[in-house]
């Protein structure tokens, strides 16, 4: 299968000229994110999308496209974690670490 | 008070030196972390505490230090949002994205 | 302009599968970077692309799809900075912070 | 010995109460990192440090306490690349690239 879902990307993406409440702006890029299909985790410091990286790359760029309508600058930070043969890691890579403790771990 | 908890700081660490199956390493991690008494979120990337930025910072450079331990090769990744006014932001950061939307988000 | 080259974007992408030594793999990265005609710099720990937003996102692109050809498991880091109205700016950010000091400083 | 250098960190760190131009903020860190005596190397993106965990940490941690004074919100990301038995990796690192690929490369 060509289109393998096995990247996990996290990100965050804000305007710089828009002061300190980003909540709107961030709300923006979750309706995009949400709509995309791919499943998603939103965390207090970004959204992790779980895709093939064509896929994932293009929520990313949708929603810079998005915030590029009104905001002068827009930083973003990206992480990319991807294993060949592994998909669903979305949640099997939190339960691989609680299985290692032997407990639950605050998520 | 001089020790406001209003950092969230989200990092996460591994060795270049052990292959691909991390989840020991990130394990040893989320001890130090789970022990440490701050408010934390795992999420599949990384794991998200809220502190002082010195009590943030102690818990990653005790993650560091149990790493070197048996690892040579190490990278981590951290970012850091501090907010002077706010605590609480682990709850209250994705609640105020969730207001805006008028819908819950997958988290 | 529909094409502006306004973004900056920082990225390093390494295999965790091939132990410590990953010079051979940035290499055939930086190959890519280097034949893509857009500007760039190398540091000690990524290189700045400067381009449009598509532009710098193909490179990436390319890299990783490179590094997929015989690596298992692959991490990527990326920064994004845009300004709206600005280019040239892989020479200029620095210049302008070393304007502010009145002096030189290790690039 | 104890204090080994062989710690490479990335950081920038902004202001996001402060509009878009944000040189005068990180020449304030440039001269806190200028005057730390370590070996860094500045990038459009960000600086590198090369120093013992705690020495770059510190370092990291003067620029935050100077942006606390006058800055609502500040946003940090920071990079770490461990490597025990090796220091002098702010020259190294990109040596080692370019005899791979036995060409200079644009730095």
């Amino acid at each position: 299968m060509s289109n393998h879902r096995n990247v996990l990307l996290e990100f965050s993406i804000s305007p710089l000229d828009k002061g300190v409440s980003l909540s709107p702006y961030v709300a923006r890029s979750l309706e995009i994110i949400d709509k995309s299909g791919l499943e998603y985790k939103l965390n207090p410091m970004g959204t992790v999308l779980e895709g093939s990286w064509d896929e994932v790359i293009k929520v990313v760029t949708d929603c810079f496209n998005r915030m590029k309508e009104d905001c002068d600058r827009i930083t973003a930070y990206i992480k990319v974690d991807y294993r060949k043969e592994k998909t669903n890691r979305l949640k099997t890579k939190i339960q691989a670490v609680e299985k290692h403790l032997g407990k639950e771990l605050k998520k």
